[in-house]
């Protein structure tokens, strides 16, 4: 994009200037927090989440500032009078730059300061009652989370005149999206898996048996291959890097500094380190992908679209084509050569193939298969409608989810580590989210299938670890949009078609019990 | 100290709790340059650059806001009319706040904005010039600096009434500090070490020959070493770390996060990287030992007394402790264990006391012996004099440095690397800084004379690694005073002088005279 000319409405060029130094202010936020969950010594625990979440406090009001108000409404108006003059790339920066404002004024800066807090020190208050096994400590916590959350929801109900108090807390991570429209592609998945699931589970008790992982991976060798499998994805390291970490993946970044981590390389199975690497690279390539260019950094516009959309690319690159038939070839050679092993069985493409498509009810949602894992969102995203409507308690979550899980997989755990206090999502406030996941597999299928359409040589060259093109792909039709458009009517130009379930139980069905 | 209870001045308890959260940016920022300067992504440079400096503009508008000007003045009266409401570290601090308001003042905040990035952009530059020995890029670049370095001392010249442009600037490092008294210190030092240092010369020639390092020395030994010594000396790793980098040290920190960086371990010689791991020790220290209870975090009493004063803590453990015969008698059995050697002539403790304390004129400051250091920031002293008040510029630099260092020290530097390049402070606009190294020599003589007074068996618990003491000391009377008293008044609380360039004059004739 060419370098663009300063807009004539004043207004409009004042908010851009307005933003760009929040902007500024974001990207310093983002660099704290990463520096707190990973290598910030303890000791400055609680003087660096003050210092995070007076920073937050500060853009919050740099946001709600009653000049901007004043010059928001100057600009529409100018937009009102002189749409000629606004392009598709500055009405929607100036929407959302409304939307921002409007957002924020709902909220006061205490609140907001809250939820930052709540943000930061979540994941540690998580970690203590993992290592503890410390539901006491986990209910407390969680109640006074969902105490703050259903105050914040209010508003915000109010404000985007949701139908529920959870719908509004949805917008937060799907924007548009209607609480109706979910349950009814979730209730279709539910019926559709439930009835895939046992065929496959019949189907793949008479495949060969599956040769387990003989583990004694290098951390290093798995990081060579980590990297070099977004390197090959097109991954930029000039503008960013991954690490390794003790704890939970950090996600987030900005275009000029995508540094993914993830979870500590366990010398058992390189398959988990690859997994959360093409997870958090399909993210990574989503968030350098946005456009930067022509003075758009930092505005609005060019946001990505929210959870949903970046769970897709993530998902995407993970679950989908990094389950490929065509991608385990590419990958089976060179983990003898990177693993000093001829000729080893358990890692040729069909039974890395195998493992990675095995379906098998489980406790644990991040370590679920592909069909599997609707169903741990299915149950996150029923307990989230009762807990913010009032319907539901925390204490109450644990017999729910035992009872839900037995019912729906068979499985049951036997303690809250194996169940409510699994996730990090709720111990931060991110309630809400859990449904993006779901949606953003409905996205990435249904990407996928206009990707092999547009290339139809997509797997050979997969086979081939030419993943450039697919990446290329991406980037012009998704990452390089930013937010100029709603996901749906962005997926409808991409795809031809709003979001739809179909398209991931066709995806489910072809790699299941296809051939 | 106790939970101090609420001052009756209003408008004073309103600028603790402003400077509380100007605190806090500061804080943030110093984590953001630390990240700068160490692990962010290259391609995050303009960008990070411009997101610092942004953070600085704010830092400087919350310090010189008009409400802020009203309050300090109300709270100046209060302190007038009722001088017994106000104790020594309220006092304190509101002279702190004035100072800082007035210091910020003076300077706009495009200026203050331009000081940050030259800040933190020269060392990126200086690594540049140093890795393509690029005098032609140095020079303009000194020269971009120097014209900005002159403009603001101007400015600092005229509201501290300074008596020269370079004095004006030295506050800035040695608060109270005249350059008159510099002059004299420094010409006196200069005189007695150039009798000194050919008499030491002559001395040494006659020692048994220093046997030279064998080299192989792994990092992890080393960085276990270098860490090791710092939590003998008190060094609390819960609110900090010491890390190795690719470039020059990192300074800094705030006492909850203090974390030291090293320049990269040498595998040639561990006593590099030791001196370095004992430097930064000695800043990280005095950072983790201001005052901070009793609601003082943050409060410009709770700051260092200022670069003389750090570099006199950082000298004293580095040159000083770091340097007696006790301590490498201390070092040389835990040697052989820890580099798996057994009668090692180099690691004896003659023998490394005798090559940390050769006396030999070199070209390059930081690897210069305790005695000849002094020369070198004497150079640096007199162009810096010339430099700032306009009798030299840039261009002159080289000619006068290699035609000093022949007069004086006997060498010649046979490039800029080994001359005028060698050090970051012009290069990132610290004009009147070096000066700090020799003043803090001395304050650290000084101390260390005291020191010997107050634990008369000093030397036979350095001989047993036992350094908390000597911590513990430095701690009451210097680092937990924060900046309740000018650097001068503290000194002569503790030692019963104002600063004498006399013991760190007898400080070098003992060590390397005497017996």
């Amino acid at each position: 994009m060419a370098k663009r000319k300063p807009h004539p409405s004043i207004a409009y060029t004042n908010l851009k200037s307005r933003f760009k130094n929040i902007g500024r202010l974001e990207a310093i936020a983002e660099i704290i927090s990463r520096d707190f969950l990973t290598t910030m010594p303890e000791g400055a625990y609680e003087g660096r989440l003050d210092q995070i979440s007076y920073l937050h406090r500060r853009i919050h009001d740099d946001i709600v500032s009653p000049e901007a108000q004043i010059h928001l409404e100057e600009a529409q108006e100018h937009m009102a009078s002189y749409p000629n003059l606004w392009d598709e790339w500055d009405s929607a920066n100036l929407k959302g730059m409304v939307k921002l404002y409007k957002t924020h004024a709902i909220l006061d800066h205490d609140t907001m300061e809250e939820s930052a807090r709540i943000a930061n020190e979540g994941r540690r208050i998580h970690r203590e009652c993992l290592k503890n096994n410390d539901w006491e400590m986990a209910q407390a916590h969680l109640e006074r989370v969902v105490k703050h959350v259903r105050k914040t929801a209010k508003k915000k109900a109010k404000f985007r005149n949701s139908a529920t108090l959870y719908e509004a807390l949805i917008q937060d991570y799907s924007p548009g999206v209607k609480l109706n429209e979910l349950w009814s592609w979730f209730n279709h998945l539910n019926t559709e898996l439930k009835k895939i699931m046992p065929l496959v589970i019949e189907r793949q008790k008479s495949r060969k048996p599956i040769v387990s992982l003989a583990g004694g991976y290098s951390k290093e060798g798995q990081m060579w291959l980590n990297r070099s499998l977004l390197e090959l994805l097109g991954f930029d390291y000039d503008r960013g890097g991954l690490y390794e970490t003790g704890h939970s993946p950090v996600e987030g970044g900005t275009p000029d500094d995508t540094r993914l981590v993830i979870k500590n390389v366990d010398t058992k199975n390189f398959l988990d380190s690859m997994k959360s690497a093409l997870h958090e690279g399909g993210h990574g390539l989503y968030i350098q992908g946005l456009p930067t260019k022509g003075g758009l950094s930092y505005q609005p516009v060019s946001f990505d679209l929210g959870t949903t959309m970046h769970e897709s690319q993530a998902l995407l690159v993970e679950m989908i084509l990094g389950r490929t038939h065509e991608f385990f070839e590419f990958l089976a050679p060179r983990l003898e050569g990177l693993f000093h092993t001829v000729r080893d069985p358990s890692l040729t493409a069909a039974n890395l193939y195998r493992i990675k498509t095995q379906v098998q009810p489980s406790l644990d949602r991040k370590r679920a298969d592909e069909l599997t894992y609707f169903f741990h969102i299915f149950l996150r995203f029923q307990i989230e409608c009762d807990l913010i409507e009032g319907k539901m308690e925390v204490a109450d979550i644990p017999a729910y989810w035992t009872e839900w899980m037995h019912d729906n997989l068979g499985v049951m755990p036997q303690n809250h580590m194996e169940g409510v206090m699994q996730d990090v999502h709720w111990f931060v406030g991110k309630f809400g989210y859990f449904q993006a996941y779901t949606l953003g597999h409905m996205v990435a299928a249904q990407l996928f299938d206009t990707l092999q359409q547009d290339i139809p040589d997509i797997f050979s060259r997969i086979r081939n670890g030419d993943f450039k093109p697919i990446t290329k792909w991406l980037n012009r039709h998704i990452h390089s949009k930013g937010s100029i458009k709603p996901m749906d009517e962005l997926l409808k130009d991409v795809t031809g078609f709003t979001p739809s379930p179909d398209f991931l139980i066709s995806h489910i069905e072809n790699r299941y019990l296809g051939e």
